[in-house]
């Protein structure tokens, strides 16, 4: 018996999200699919994050158990071509980046120390089609300064009960400790925003980005932040970002890579 | 009775290429089933370049001639309302970017002057999942220096047989001048070729583009280029190149404005 970690990399847009549903393609649904072939057993992943329909990501991970005779470092390649092969897709719009073993116990969401999200906003002249399935288009010029002001805001141990959407499992704590944030300018009009935290909670991130856009159109002022974390109710914060700008980018085992990627966030 | 020239944009990988066709989703198909609603009658379409099934396009122009109703300044907001609002979609991948009131006898296809396409190759150490339709992806380091003596033999006038695909309509001529070319790296690994010529072959970008591949790839000679045009042989170019890489940048109508995009190519 082995303990198998992946690491996927997924487009989410033609996704029902990453957790497994009847009668729906998701991310687990279809690896799990392929690793049943391979493995010649029923496999069941654990992953680290659920990513909601259309949120794509460079770095889940995601555990497997079995007893199965296929080579360990075989199995990106094998499954990426079961992957790519479904008759619907040009090409595979999810793919295996490693496998590596693990010992039994381990478990990728419990034990993860932290993750990185980034968000992907176009502020530009006019929508750009070709990437309207990975970021979020916003016409008017947005404030960069005032919207980095309160992205600042955001680090530290709060309750972020204000950012959590209704209709998710509802945790025990609401409390999170939010390590880095880091919002810029890139080339193409586009505006990303990092977030490195202990952990999220259900549209935290979409949540957040959403109250920094109010933010960057001057309908939310930047100081509001602190006070609308303090009110803990989501009626103070701002609109919910659409999915296809969220990519999940990083999930760290290590404190040590946490403080290293917060340099470079 | 009017005739109205349009600008579209179009992510090329969910449509069976521009032209209508019986039971397929295609670019002329759609616009012309959203202009005949809008419209009130049967609109028919003439479109500047038939663009295979996976290609992109930024500039395509098409006319179309009717007496109707609504004014022409809003036919791009109203058309692309219903064409975003198709159901088998998220977001719209094709868009009216313009419409105008052009003379009645103008015509995108015998009126343009020259045609700009970009080709987008992706040469980096892994697959990016997020561009998978929207360039080609080769994993070898190609070399650039090469590509470009190559791209440069292509200026002129020429015979350019070796470079048509079978299956296309059999041209009267063969002969087409290529006014510029132009490759070079960009940021993100990316390679990007463009060409600016009077008028293209079935398939003849995407074959320049698997022959300037062979050869940034050693597999062909960049002195090659010269003796495979003379040599007028289909067989002695390189392989063709996929679709979702190309892009129709631009449709020129006016000679000025070739000699100003070649300054920027």
């Amino acid at each position: 018996m082995k303990n198998i970690l992946l690491t996927i990399k997924y487009d989410g847009t033609n996704f029902a999200g990453w957790q497994r549903q009847p009668d729906q393609r998701t991310v687990q649904g279809e690896i799990e699919r392929v690793l049943s072939i391979l493995c010649k057993q029923n496999i069941t992943l654990h992953g680290a994050s659920r990513t909601d329909s259309g949120v794509h990501s460079f770095d889940q991970k995601a555990c497997f158990k079995g007893k199965f005779g296929i080579p360990v470092d075989k199995i990106p390649k094998a499954a990426n071509n079961l992957l790519a092969s479904d008759g619907t897709l040009k090409t595979g719009d999810v793919m295996i980046v490693k496998a590596e073993e693990v010992d039994m116990d381990f478990h990728p969401r419990f034990n993860a120390l932290g993750k990185k999200y980034i968000y992907i906003i176009h502020n530009g002249a006019e929508p750009d089609i070709m990437q309207r399935n990975f970021c979020y288009y916003i016409h008017n010029p947005l404030d960069i300064p005032a919207m980095q002001t309160a992205a600042s805001m955001l680090v530290g141990e709060h309750d972020f009960r204000c950012f959590m959407a209704s209709g998710g499992k509802i945790p025990k704590s609401t409390v999170r400790n939010i390590f880095s944030t880091n919002l810029f300018a890139r080339s193409g009009d586009k505006i990303e925003f990092h977030i490195i935290g202990d952990g999220f909670l259900y549209n935290m991130v979409r949540i957040i980005v959403g109250t920094l856009i109010d933010i960057g159109s001057k309908k939310i002022s930047a100081n509001e932040m602190s006070r609308i974390i303090a009110g803990k109710d989501r009626r103070q914060a701002g609109h919910t970002a659409p999915p296809q700008g969220l990519y999940l980018a990083k999930v760290f085992f290590d404190k040590g890579d946490i403080y290293e990627d917060k340099r470079y966030v």
